[in-house]
């Protein structure tokens, strides 16, 4: 099953995809959805109207999750590469809602930034509140999985120890544009799935998602340890070698660049990067 | 103004508290209150059910913040006697509402940590939507303040690089008892008052919110740079020295420590920490 959030004349709306078409489920956003119970059945079984897919302006694929919790460097074959032990805990840090923005929403480049790089990763969808999950609960606590693009102000990353003030500029990170479930998937809720991001048509960033070090089901475990997971929280799994900040020389996301990140088999982001003062606040 | 959130047995209340008695308020707590226009005034006029405050069971002071902003090191007289440098830029990180409890709950020691530490501090609630404020519309953005214990797994915070995993276990940071509005703290929206942190009766930490380098105004103006605060969302302004873990040797919290955290003219945290066998879950 294949679900997003459209935006409507009346606001957001949860959809089910199927094939070029989006059909209207009864609940405002994918969050809204997760969070009601026997989500699963209803999002199968329910339909409203429908909307030619294509033409659809689709939201964050979730708008306002309680929770996006990123990961540090995670693919097995970047951090070797670089001559790195391969790290015994995942590396965690936090993305503020205000961040997202829709598959094909502008990304805003804020004139603060002179320094805006790409990070494709492959996001998990929370389904179920979980905590202390083992294995079995974190597997049934993943509803699906999507594309995000950690956008981040190198710039500002950098400023503090933390990385937070790079990570969470407003309208920076786009998300969608469908999650799909694990059944769907070759791997299910341990995906195997080709990755990329490419900056003006130019691949800057190839990989595959099997290449993880903490997998989905590990990352849901060790979070749920700390904290409580709930239904439309977001996981994002760490990004591939390839990002603008670690060539020689740099290369940055500038105005009218276009950024295309895509995972095989869920779908592809494509995003106009604008400077802030050409997009309506 | 001094305004709180109440436990009832219908959920939870915002309340206005004059003296001993708190005051229903028409909101479900002070975050959804702070979200309405004229927030100010209805808190000011309205008033239903009246509660002995003493014998009142007060929620963390806004249950669910869309965002809680953490600021690294930010008392001066304390980096100074570190002989660093003072910082540039803030540090900033995140915890998340699930970290959040009341301001007489127990304080939940997960089996996990074994560095249990404390970090007084004062926290800054924001009354109003803004984004790229100048100094004037921060100013106005600051509902008032309060009192947040910054409580930090050490063994976690430094598994990795990024501080989030020992930031936001489930169940251990107080907050509160009230917000009290700039109009009645020294020092206005800069306030300068009195905050310590005692551990089974002994201070541990001793200091002024004079002393912060970047003060909450400052905070405001930085944090809106990066992304919109909304109501209800929390800045946590940095701890003084003190904390456990810079002792020699370290002490940390342990089953049956109570934490006390003040701030003068605001009010007090009195927490009790208990392993998390002993809490309900």
């Amino acid at each position: 099953m294949r679900l997003t959030t459209l935006r409507t004349a009346d606001g957001t709306r949860a959809a089910r995809v199927e094939g070029d078409v989006a059909v209207e489920l009864d609940a405002p956003d994918l969050g809204a959805l997760l969070a009601t119970d026997g989500w699963r059945e209803r999002a199968a079984a329910d339909g409203g109207a429908r909307h030619d897919l294509a033409a659809a302006d689709l939201a964050p694929l979730v708008p306002r999750p309680g929770k996006i919790v990123c990961v540090g460097l995670n693919y097995r074959s970047h951090i070797l590469e670089m001559g790195r032990e391969l790290p015994q805990h995942p590396t965690l840090f936090a993305k503020f809602p205000e961040a997202l923005v829709g598959p094909a929403d502008p990304i805003v480049l804020d004139p603060a930034s002179q320094a805006v790089d790409w990070e494709a990763e492959l996001a998990v969808v929370v389904g179920t509140r979980v905590r202390r999950a083992d294995d079995a609960a974190a597997q049934a606590a993943i509803a699906g999985f999507s594309v995000l693009n950690d956008v981040t102000m190198r710039d500002w990353q950098y400023r503090s120890p933390q990385w937070l003030q790079g990570k969470t500029f407003e309208a920076t990170t786009p998300f969608g544009p469908v999650l799909v479930t694990p059944d769907e998937l070759p791997g299910g809720v341990r995906p195997r799935l080709a990755i990329s991001a490419a900056v003006d048509g130019e691949t800057v960033q190839q990989a595959d998602t099997g290449d993880l070090v903490f997998d989905p089901v590990a990352l849901v475990r060790y979070v749920s340890a700390i904290v409580t997971l709930n239904p439309g929280d977001v996981i994002a799994t760490g990004t591939p070698g390839g990002v603008g900040h670690a060539r020689k020389p740099p290369r940055y996301l500038t105005d009218g660049s276009v950024l295309v990140t895509e995972i095989e088999g869920i779908g592809r982001l494509e995003n106009l990067a604008r400077s802030a003062a050409a997009v309506p606040a």
